[in-house]
């Protein structure tokens, strides 16, 4: 049995990588493994070399202490990996396979996996339904920002890629099929963005940026994205966004100047509960800012896409009712204006394949348009700080240095 | 030129019947008509002799002192009736068509109404999209609680019955169409509801009973009326709902002795921001009360419906934030839910054909259901008064005595 | 382990009740099993004690001799049942529990049932997508007309019933899950059924009535249903559907009847390739009649769903084309009136389990509808050839005799 | 009032520039006039300028003889243009406004328009839903090859560009808005392409094109052109097709090739009716070839979408069944592999302001992709020749020299 290395949550503001265990077709106990999930058999797991491991920024607001994750959580749910072991019951996916792995843990045996809710799997997770790997109150599946990672449920779960030289080839891309480009596309669907949309974007971070990629392949005839920070806006610009700098103040103004009218058809919250106000208000957490400023923005009749969190806990939270993740939101302005909303994680199952697809055939370039920087498994620590310092990147951890520079 | 007669808002409480101008195929200066609409020319129009028009909850808003309507102002926009005249434009409509008015006003000729988004029709109300008959900022078009009144774009707007004696046999139900019928269905329709489908309605006035039948007529396998009257709530069993009073506490509890599980698969809000709290809060208003529950009870990955109205400034609201519309919602709740929601008026026209059919064919009662309840235009205040006591009816005023007792 | 029997084919015009094998969690070899599915392990099946089992409009193509059907072969693909033991690699069924089997069988891996297209499961029929229990060129899984069932992929595809008493009183109901019920609403989902539809069933057996009971639960207006034999049509009728015996003519002149004009919003065929001629064809087969027939009473613009079976072979056709599946459609006028056409299997899993909840709380009944009607396994010979003769029945055999009477 | 010069049919294979009528808000008789248009009054019609008028592929069904119409039909249903006087009942739409017509004649007030069926208006064509200009058996709307023409209903159908000067400097593209793009749009959303499908597309004429252009905009993962013609293929390879030569044989075989596996996911019909055979049957017309070629091509549970025109009467039809429209589809084969079909006029109004945004943003190139070609409206005769010819481009026909070369 190989060693195994992985990227643990030492407490708020740091994470280091420890050897820890390989893993086997039985769910052990550990640090937020969930009582009712350790003993669990999982005949139907496969074990993966992990051959690229992103860091996300719900791993942050862990990290940054605004959760109740233990310490000594192994953290991670963005694998993309290679199959080197299968259990008794897996059927059709077999040792060798390069596979993607969608973030959201699902059975496929449930009510909801079988409509294709596969955010919200109720028998993962014993406390509610939808999980993730390395995720706090999530049922305890292990992370996967490490050498090696267990799947459950392999033959519903992973997306093999067909041609493995060519997904190696593209594999920085493949990379983000585990979690951001659905998740951003899933926001732009959800927004009801197709061809000649024009679309508003909160948030130039990795999801946004996924986002923005994915209204274009929608179609989208002009993409804006919103965000404080200069270097991301001129990551948006770089792909042929137009872009709005919200330290400056309210969006409306500035759509009106790029569009010649102050609304677009659709909106997408890339940004959630961590928000900052706008204008004056921006070196300060606003959290309800940018969804309310959503509704300034879309005209009647408009969806808004949230794949930005909203958490029902936030002990950091400036107010009470924030804590319990209760927001101040303009509904009646939502209402005014037809306004609908569709929040939640996004079910990877229902978007992979296609972009899969869309990666292999030359039709999207999603590494190039999010930053993807390739670093080793043992600068995990590193690349969490400078991507917490606002960095336009989107961190890819390389366990086994596979990925070619 | 026949008289014409119609119900006046004088001031808070105090509605009455006086004489009126009849209408012309212009829209003339009065109280509460945008300076922009003054003097606009209606050839598209057509004159209706009212065979009934309906007191609507949304009136009593008004009536209540709750908006900026200013004394003089006509009220009703439920109405249905007989053609008497048509503007030189109208190819279609014709004098003696007998007709249901969608209470939203389109115009047939602008980006919205070419999508079907009559709600927000862009062209007939000046201040923003989407207009209403004899309602408070809604550009100025004179109510229908009248003996005539005036239908623009006649052609677009007007439903017409097939059979003339079908229909006035059936009268009751068809004057449903213009509102509340189809009102209830969208909450339906955009909360998911289907066949086999449980629902929870909050609120058993008028839209939310209309809601339940159409959730019956969907194919809901269980629909659940909440509300905090016990006559509404025995109105709603009398056509097959299970019942919540939410005055004994949070439905919850409620929902699983019904179903044998805490949670249904849809939601509707017909209630809006004038809710008052559950349990012990159920004497004093708490505007997102409603709205939060259907939080508690929605399964993963539903969907809220939300017919009932929140607005964009209640000059009575109890806390500055209510005043502009800015409720506190449990926002993190629904994202960990993976719920989606719907807000705004019904597009009446997507939907009154076919509800139309229904009625006609006998495969709908709404009118026994909702309590219809037929008083002559005289006798419209003493309707306003016991609507707004709470009576569990649905009252239609009967300008000309058509309605046979 | 107990003895089985099971309803076995045995040459055109006969069948006959045997002793088979009791299940196995491997599929063996045997009449008509495709010889890439011998011995394949099935850890993930249950096997189940047949409560109700029924015989189907397309056993009787097979049984009929218009197949290449071997003798030897068992039959049946409509079962519901109580599962005495599961595979190893099943986690959620669980012995005791009362299930509906979906007809067909889907592994709940492969790209198709991930999109929730159980009909065309990808991994289960090594010839082609898609599979039934006990059907020729299905992939050879054993039919369900015996006292012992095995279901493959049990978590996947078996839909539990939540109280077995409730389920055992309404067992007649409930067994129409398997098949007809959701084939039938597949016809009226595909054909665009909804509230106020007019629609036109073309065909009174068992799928037409299904197809007409969906129609009303979908909030249809008017239902017609049409065919050739007067005790069809009167059970169509006793449950409010209007009637055209097309051995008078075709349909159009019928319908403008009943509804005023001549046509309607939406059609299904509910017949398929052993359709016969309208009027004086009757009494010869003319396959493409019934579809042809769909495009003259269908509205422009609408939409004809075809759950009636057509074949890529039919040894018995009366001409060239014919015996290869391709009939003279009039194509022409189909387009002319911008119709769709949906095709193919019912994927049973996305409509039962809401369909079992309009069953458990009393808002369709199926069964009285399509006249079930229970007869012991040993008389399944009799049921097939009653059924044959065009009574208008749905034959359920009882296997243990557990249907009360 | 200035003169008017149009494309007149003059029999079989003859066309002329001859001097026309001014357009009047009335519509005269005249060949092809359906005798109860005429007189009809046009007070909410606006007279334009004509800027762009291109030649389509169903104007040569009517000039080859393929039809009935008669002989002095004013020809052409693509019009873009400048509106120069409105009549008196048009309200938004003014004069100098630059607008698209769509084909499809609509009213913007009868029951198909309402729920955005506009290629079935029911009110402007007295034999059948649905109309265009210039169109045997259409109603007798003039056809739009003209200095100036008449458009009905203007502020319903017309389509304004919000910048002039913008619109002029893309007139190419936006000429495509009347037709073509919209059609193979809708072929392209019929037949379910989305991002990551594969595609594949009957016919590379004009239509085709479009729909390949249709399917990259809408994110199709590949896009496989089939034709006889080697020049219109390598017009589809200039922007990124895949290529099948089917005068070489079925194209199962090479879709193999391209793509690993002989299906694609969504098929497209660009032919009609006017079909040749594949391999070595393609010499002589076999009008079903090509919808049969989609059932083979199609992945099960796939979709065709079919803006290939196919028609009630074809006098020059090969044998009586095709005389009517009947052609000898696979139905069969269509059905074991749950197939669907969308036939029909493309209701441009859908798609054209949505498709206008993505053209004004430089989303795509639509002229380029037709490889759309302006030549003065004298030398018409030329186009409509070259055109029958199969050269591999769009006419536009510029009647006042307003497209800059």
């Amino acid at each position: 049995m190989p060693e195994n290395r992985a990227v643990i949550y030492k407490g708020p503001g740091h994470v280091e990588v420890e050897e820890v265990d390989y893993p086997t077709f039985e769910l052990k106990d550990g640090p937020g493994v969930n009582p009712d999930n350790v003993g669990r058999q999982l005949p139907h797991a496969a074990i993966l070399k992990v051959v690229a491991t992103n860091i996300c920024g719900s791993d942050q607001h862990m990290v940054r202490g605004r959760t109740t994750a233990p310490a000594g959580l192994a953290l991670g749910h963005e694998i993309t990996g290679e199959v080197v072991e299968t259990g008794r019951d897996v059927e059709y996916i077999q040792t060798g396979d390069l596979v993607s792995v969608p973030f959201n843990i699902a059975c496929g045996r449930c009510r909801n996996c079988k409509e294709g809710k596969t955010g919200i799997c109720m028998y993962v997770n014993p406390d509610r339904p939808g999980s993730a790997y390395g995720y706090v109150d999530m049922g305890g599946w292990v992370g996967g920002q490490a050498e090696y990672a267990l799947v459950p449920y392999a033959d519903w779960n992973l997306l093999k890629f067909p041609d493995r030289d060519l997904a190696m080839a593209k594999i920085r891309d493949l990379a983000m099929l585990s979690d951001i480009f659905p998740t951003g596309f899933h926001g732009a669907v959800t927004a009801g963005v197709g061809p000649g949309s024009t679309v508003y974007i909160a948030g130039a971070g990795p999801v946004g940026l996924a986002a923005a990629t994915s209204a274009f392949l929608l179609g989208a005839a002009v993409v804006i994205v919103a965000d404080l920070q200069a270097d991301r806006l001129a990551q948006a610009r770089s792909f042929g966004c137009e872009t709005i700098d919200v330290s400056q103040g309210s969006p409306t103004e500035q759509i009106e100047q790029i569009l010649g009218e102050p609304e677009v058809d659709c909106a997408i919250d890339a940004v959630g509960f961590e928000a900052r106000g706008h204008g004056s208000d921006s070196q300060t957490e606003h959290p309800a800012t940018v969804l309310n400023a959503t509704m300034d923005v879309t005209r009647a009749g408009g969806a808004v896409g949230i794949p930005g969190l909203y958490v029902t806990g936030d002990p950091g939270a400036a107010d009470e009712a924030a804590k319990e993740g209760s927001l101040s939101v303009r509904l009646g302005l939502g209402w005014a204006k037809s306004l609908s909303f569709t929040t939640g994680q996004c079910p990877v199952m229902r978007y992979n394949r296609q972009l899969m697809m869309a990666i292999l055939h030359d039709r999207v370039q999603i590494a190039k348009n999010v930053n993807a920087t390739v670093v080793p498994l043992d600068q995990a620590a590193d690349g969490y700080a400078e991507f917490d310092r606002g960095a336009a990147r989107k961190y890819i951890l390389d366990p086994h240095g596979m990925i070619s520079s």
